[in-house]
């Protein structure tokens, strides 16, 4: 590795490269995804009456599938030029030491305080909250990352954010807590007195640590119940993945500026947003025949909603508050076991996803978190990057296609997103190091047992 | 802030623009730093008695006062081409917000695993290791960001690690040593029972939570017992200001680039690192007679080397095993209060920068951290990085400096080091958000005392 590389170890695009719209892979889409549906009637959900719960703007995006671009605008890509464009690492670092004749790339959203690329949509959400002359935002939040995001936005805007944070999360990470605080944040316990579900439910499992199903219906009660007050959620919807979409424009635009061709893309999948927003145009092209790519979502084994589930109308949120949504989903009862990658601990997967999984457009895999540990591990001492458990999960299969690449002698142009850093991670990093982490896989019977609830559509 | 910016956001200098060589500001001084000494003799250390303890190439680098320029060798190049060039900020977030003539410019040196700037000097210590064909080196850390970015460096050039951590950080920064042990760091308790100084210390003071002071005298009991091994320090030493001058060189750089001539440059100052790094090639350019700048040292007021200390020979670590230097000291003995900002705890300061400062090219400042603090959450809140305690010493000063050309109206260019992020630093800021923190600042009783402790040389 002595001489000057002909691509740079990172490739920034110029402020001026930066995408000024979104895309909406859903405008391209011949077969589009179900639409949502209001929970009591059954029957689609409108914008008027999605704009109880969210802002108008993002109510209108929400079902938005026919504009295939929408202008991001400037005061959300002013805060963008805060931490954007993210960089296209190429790791040459990663690839001698695997000896392996592919070449990789990987998107590192993790270069901001909220630590991943959460904050995308964040700002967006928070924006359009804004303009829509509100007074806050609530929200919830588990491992702390969304909510992070969240209150950065909030306080860029100058905005309220309630954040219902699930009590267990709250007691075990509060240095996650403390950075909400700073960025001016009100974060409190799930569940907890301020709401009549958090009190019922307080009231029948006393000394509960809560859930995040219960702190989405604390959220979306406070924010029903308050004047000048709307939820935000930061993944699985579409609107998510259309704010997300910046990932992989930045991704393509920076690829095509020095001619790379990509193979496949590899992302993690919880929701869906890192993906959703990495895959999108390149979706698009392939969509438009106008070009091809192996895309692959990877899910922890202990929740694998795209491999191991059904693809059905099921509800988003356990609280059953929210639309019902025809998704991949191992049913909302599903409760999946301690995996340290809490951001991929959802029952279900963006409607946009399962519909692209549905029609075999991406594929999906499945890891186990003590691999992927040891894939974090390895790509950590050699790209110096301490990743998410999150985003390690999409290390892990890179590095097994660079690996089948060394097998076959092909110099294939492997691409992943590396969606944060996994600072406030040290706990799970620690029961790794002294071998105490575990795999705990759902059986076939767990599985059947909480699909056998899902909703009757 | 609508319009699209002349100035982007953040300066990336391409990899091809990166410097090639470190600038050793001592060359160009007229009256250099007094030669460090011998604590046994009392005479001039040689390179000989120096190589005992330390690399041979970095015990020349050290006693190099006449070479301006050291060639950065190739693979330390490579591996700052992982996490360099480090952007230069245009804080226009920050001059909104202070609705100031001035602007602001930042050089972040935060975007790594190791969270500041110590990586710079780290991987060049590892690999002049590597390649004399040591086996490992030995340290010792406080807060963990040293012990951080050398177990980095180390992992990168497969090196063994000995960090010798103070037994209170360690207890209560157990995610420091988490990071460290990923990179496959050996992380010691310190006083421990490795050593003889360890255990003398363990049988004296039974149940001592340990100081940097004999985590140091470990360390280097550790380095020389073993075969093959060095001790290895993160600041205060010239050979590590050498190697920051990386900062400043990128920093003179991109500000060239965009034909921007700074007026003034801050920076924390704890044993000098980032600050001497920093500034030393606008240092040159004035030794050279070529331009002029305002340099400020920031320090806390518990730890006021600078402002209320003597220039003197003094020993380097409390232990009185490093050779002497003569520098700006308020005496070994010295224990500040329990600031946060660890990293400023030192009680001497860089020979070079004391020179500097006794040459009235440098000025000093000290700031109490209750300020300090109310101005990291300002900053973090508008520019979105949540900085460490250390580095917002300098952005409290850089804020209070925009201020004052505001009441003038003057256009002046202000710049600061932003040495890194407070992820592991959380108590600190949850103590500051709860209202416990406090401000000890040391009476002149209590420096006359430590001050007295000095070395008769």
């Amino acid at each position: 590795m002595t001489a000057e590389k002909k691509i740079p170890y990172k490739i920034y695009l110029e402020e001026s490269e930066m995408p000024k719209a979104w895309y909406n892979v859903r405008a391209h889409m011949e077969k589009k995804p179900a639409p949502i549906l209001n929970p009591g009637t059954l029957k689609p959900v409108t914008k008027e009456e999605l704009s109880g719960i969210f802002c108008e703007e993002l109510a209108a995006q929400e079902l938005n599938d026919t504009d295939a671009w929408i202008e991001i605008p400037q005061e959300i890509r002013d805060f963008y030029r805060m931490y954007r464009p993210s960089p296209l690492v190429r790791a040459y670092c990663l690839e001698e030491k695997l000896q392996t004749p592919a070449h990789i790339y990987y998107k590192f959203e993790g270069n901001n305080t909220s630590g991943s690329h959460k904050l995308n949509s964040a700002i967006a959400q928070a924006y359009y909250a804004k303009k829509q002359g509100l007074k806050g935002v609530t929200t919830e939040t588990g491992a702390g990352q969304w909510g992070t995001a969240l209150s950065m936005a909030c306080s860029y805007f100058d905005l309220d954010c309630q954040v219902y944070m699930v009590k267990v999360s709250y007691e075990q990470k509060p240095f996650r807590r403390e950075v909400m605080r700073t960025y001016g944040a009100q974060v409190t316990p799930s569940p907890s007195m301020n709401t009549e579900v958090g009190r019922k439910i307080n009231a029948e499992f006393p000394g509960t640590t809560g859930s995040l199903g219960c702190a989405i219906s604390e959220a979306v009660e406070a924010a029903v119940s308050q004047d000048g007050y709307r939820y935000v959620l930061g993944s699985v919807l579409s609107q998510v993945l259309l704010h997300q979409s910046i990932i992989g424009l930045e991704t393509k635009a920076a690829l095509d500026k020095y001619g790379i061709k990509a193979d496949m893309i590899i992302g993690c999948a919880g929701g869906g947003s890192n993906l959703g927003g990495l895959i999108s145009p390149f979706v698009g092209e392939m969509l438009r025949g106008e070009a091809d790519y192996k895309l692959i979502a990877v899910e922890p084994a202990s929740c694998p909603s795209l491999t191991r589930g059904v693809y059905a109308y099921d509800f988003c949120d356990t609280g059953k508050v929210c639309p019902l949504a025809k998704m991949y989903t191992l049913g909302s009862s599903f409760i999946p076991s301690a995996n340290h990658a809490g951001g991929l601990r959802y029952h279900g997967m963006s409607s946009i996803l399962s519909e692209l999984y549905d029609q075999k457009l991406i594929s999906a895999t499945s890891v186990e978190q003590t691999e992927v540990f040891k894939a974090a591990e390895e790509f950590a001492r050699v790209e110096g990057i301490l990743p998410a458990p999150e985003s390690s999960h999409a290390i892990k299969v890179a590095m097994d296609e660079a690996l089948k690449c060394k097998e076959t002698g092909e110099e294939k142009n492997i691409v992943f997103g590396l969606t944060g850093t996994g600072y406030f991670d040290m706990v799970a990093y620690e029961k790794f190091h002294d071998g105490l982490m575990t795999d705990t896989i759902p059986t076939d019977e767990d599985l059947q047992k909480s699909i056998a609830t899902l909703p009757k559509v």
